[in-house]
């Protein structure tokens, strides 16, 4: 379907001001100061996966590409910028002229990463490139979380039907946000309609308790959900009795009833009686979808239930106990000019206590056993050796200001379960353990 | 300041599609069968607290009034609905007409709230009231988690200031809500532009690492920012030796230098060390800020340490472990027609497993002991009681349809510290216990 045509309710005129204040105030000192166009590379990385997760997945590249594209001054946020007195007259003559000019490459959208991995790097002039600092940071640090939540849950379905559910657990654009990391990790359709609106997502849902409080009876009920939306709609069936629902549903569907929904009680129990039960009444062909308070352990443990689908909900858009990712985006090396023949100097954070970061413009590579098993993520600097040439991980994204990485969400997803595939077995364990790659430096 | 007329890139045009699909396949339903129309009361509650923590904040009262303003379906929503098939024409035509036209009640922004509190209650027809259903819960779940974790960090600053900075690790859309909410549970500041841009929330910022990095050398750094930002301005000392950067700064900006902050290392032995540096030096107002992955425990630990400031991002937007509510929206009871004379007919789901509610429209009270101190949470179908019919909770918010409780953020800031204050004194200690009120049915 083509939503380009339908205006983005969902989308906001510019992304320029979700940026912290010191962005701002660092680029009118160096504008002062005369190192504003000194030719920078900034990357983004991170020291460590959230404790005990096997890898990380890469979300958010297609919104970042549209935040970078959108990232404008007009005289509104211009005005609020003077009026607030962030930065001088001169600062804001710069950003009424502002447009990403530089080149950002990314390890594509879908890829796993390790701590370390140099998941993003963004090219430019020291101003230009300090200002995307922020918005780059929110949205792969959100959309990861979410994505590295979906991608354990979809392992844990082993090809069972998900739908992200979720959008009343977190912030409504959030949410929106939290479908397409979902859908990149391996979910099959969500609830939210503003996600199906801005990218397409297959979007479900029927009907909820209060239906069937609204009506006298849960047959009244039932029957007027299958009046209206046909008798391959799902029947919620815990609003009273389990047993007497499935019973009615049937009765008032007849075989042809395409789902019940199971949100409440011991779902592997009940969803074995509910199975039996369908079975016994001729609904063979009835699916059973379960959806209260699921994680990416209880999908797990429901894997010998009869269950055919699994709504997740809160669990999801909270990342599974880890909400964000701790990627950081750091000056990694500068020129002394913005002479493009001006040697680019490796710098770094030297300071004790733990937030070291190593200096230099980065390549990665993934590393491959005899069997076509990843063995390692190559990080170096220079040079990439030959043998790793083909293996590389990072992909333009922004050439000259222009964006070249854009791709449909479905090639994203094609990509995770691809490169989640192509790792260790033990990638694919829920226990808590260590990155299923080391990270070597070359 | 006023930003009414400087627009709003961080607003959306409609909020209609931040909505699960079933809330419209059960309007399309109940338009058919008749129901759709029947006079209804939902509630927002939730059944527990976060585990371990005594009393939950109300955030996003003022979020959720625009959200229902803007609820309209323009051409564009109204095409994706049919377009993509989710509800039939005679629904699409209810909808184009939709404008909530209800009444709502609500605890006012900042105040507290227990398990079984009615924090929202939404009449009006079934139809018109659980189409809102999802986009009321996403902004209060989101908001009061966030609120509720920077009540707790507010109360262990003890009156020291606290930024907010947290935008890079969440949603770029939900770090404006968190900074909004942040306030409401005691914050002073931000650093996130879009959140001082749209709330007019005072916003903070000045330097990074890498504006450091990028000079030639600290000295040369921190001479670029006193230019620019004047002596009052903060300097950040960790990039390299801290000590040394201290003598710097000093030399640099003299001892009119605002602040330093300090983003790394043992924050206690180091804030104590730069203290006694920066007195010694003559810098004795000379502030110090400390901002390294800080949440409530911290900031409680760092009590002792001469310490004038905190900025805290990550477990601030993550809601320092909870990053979501679990408040629910239950139909409570309906008429079986629309007639206002109908009589209202409590409901509620009964099958077991733990998701029992209470069905009848509810008022709640906080009663007092002789002290003044609040005793209970007290919430109760009927009449009130006449010795707490002046501590009810629920104010009207919209009223036929008028959005009535619209009020200044300060308002609902003012109103947290108030409600916060009349709590037992257990209610801010940071250890795990019981929600700090009893709630009784009365």
């Amino acid at each position: 379907m083509d939503v380009a045509d339908l205006g983005l309710p969902v989308d906001v005129p510019s992304t320029a001001l979700f940026t912290d204040q010191y962005e701002f105030t660092m680029v009118q000192a160096a504008l002062k100061s005369g190192t504003a166009d000194r030719r920078s590379v900034f990357e983004v990385f991170t020291r460590r996966l959230p404790e005990g997760r096997r890898y990380g997945v890469v979300a958010g590249t297609g919104r970042l590409l549209d935040a970078v594209e959108n990232f404008r001054f007009d005289a509104g946020v211009l005005g609020f910028l003077r009026e607030a007195g962030i930065v001088d007259e001169p600062t804001l003559a710069w950003l009424a002229d502002y447009r990403f000019s530089g080149n950002i490459w990314g390890y594509p959208e879908g890829e796993v990463y390790f701590p370390g991995s140099p998941i993003l790097r963004v090219e430019g002039s020291f101003a230009e490139c300090v200002l995307l600092e922020t918005v780059i940071l929110s949205v792969l640090n959100h959309d990861s979380a979410i994505a590295a939540a979906a991608s354990r849950m979809s392992s844990a379905a082993a090809g069972r039907r998900l739908i992200e559910m979720g959008a009343r657990r977190t912030h409504e654009l959030a949410a929106v946000a939290a479908s397409r990391a979902a859908y990149v990790g391996g979910f099959d359709s969500t609830s939210d309609l503003a996600a199906g609106f801005r990218y397409a997502i297959p979007t479900v849902g029927t009907s909820a308790h209060a239906f069937t409080l609204l009506h006298d009876s849960e047959r009244g009920a039932f029957r007027a959900q299958v009046d209206s939306l046909g008798r391959g709609t799902t029947l919620l069936v815990d609003t009273y009795d389990v047993a007497e629902a499935v019973r009615t549903a049937v009765e008032v569907a007849g075989p042809e009833l395409g789902a019940v929904r199971i949100d409440s009680g011991d779902l592997l129990l009940v969803a074995h009686r509910v199975r039996r039960q369908l079975d016994e009444l001729g609904a063979v062909d009835t699916r059973i979808v379960v959806t209260s308070d699921l994680d990416e352990y209880a999908i797990a443990s429901l894997a010998a239930a009869p269950v055919d689908a699994y709504g997740v909900g809160t669990q999801l858009v909270t990342g599974s106990g880890h909400p964000t990712c701790s990627m950081v985006y750091k000056l990694v090396a500068r020129a002394r000019s913005a002479d493009p023949a001006a040697p680019l100097e490796p710098v770094a954070k030297k300071s004790l206590g733990g937030k070291m970061s190593i200096g230099g413009r980065k390549w990665a590579a993934r590393r491959l056993d005899e069997h076509g098993v990843a063995e390692a993520e190559v990080v170096g600097l220079g040079e990439v050796p030959a043998e790793l040439a083909d293996r590389q991980l990072l992909v333009p994204l922004v050439t000259a200001g222009e964006v070249v990485g854009r791709e449909p969400l479905d090639a994203a997803r094609d990509r995770h379960i691809a490169a989640r595939s192509a790792l260790p077995m033990s990638a694919i364990q829920l226990s808590r353990g260590e990155p299923v790659l080391p990270t070597e430096y070359a």
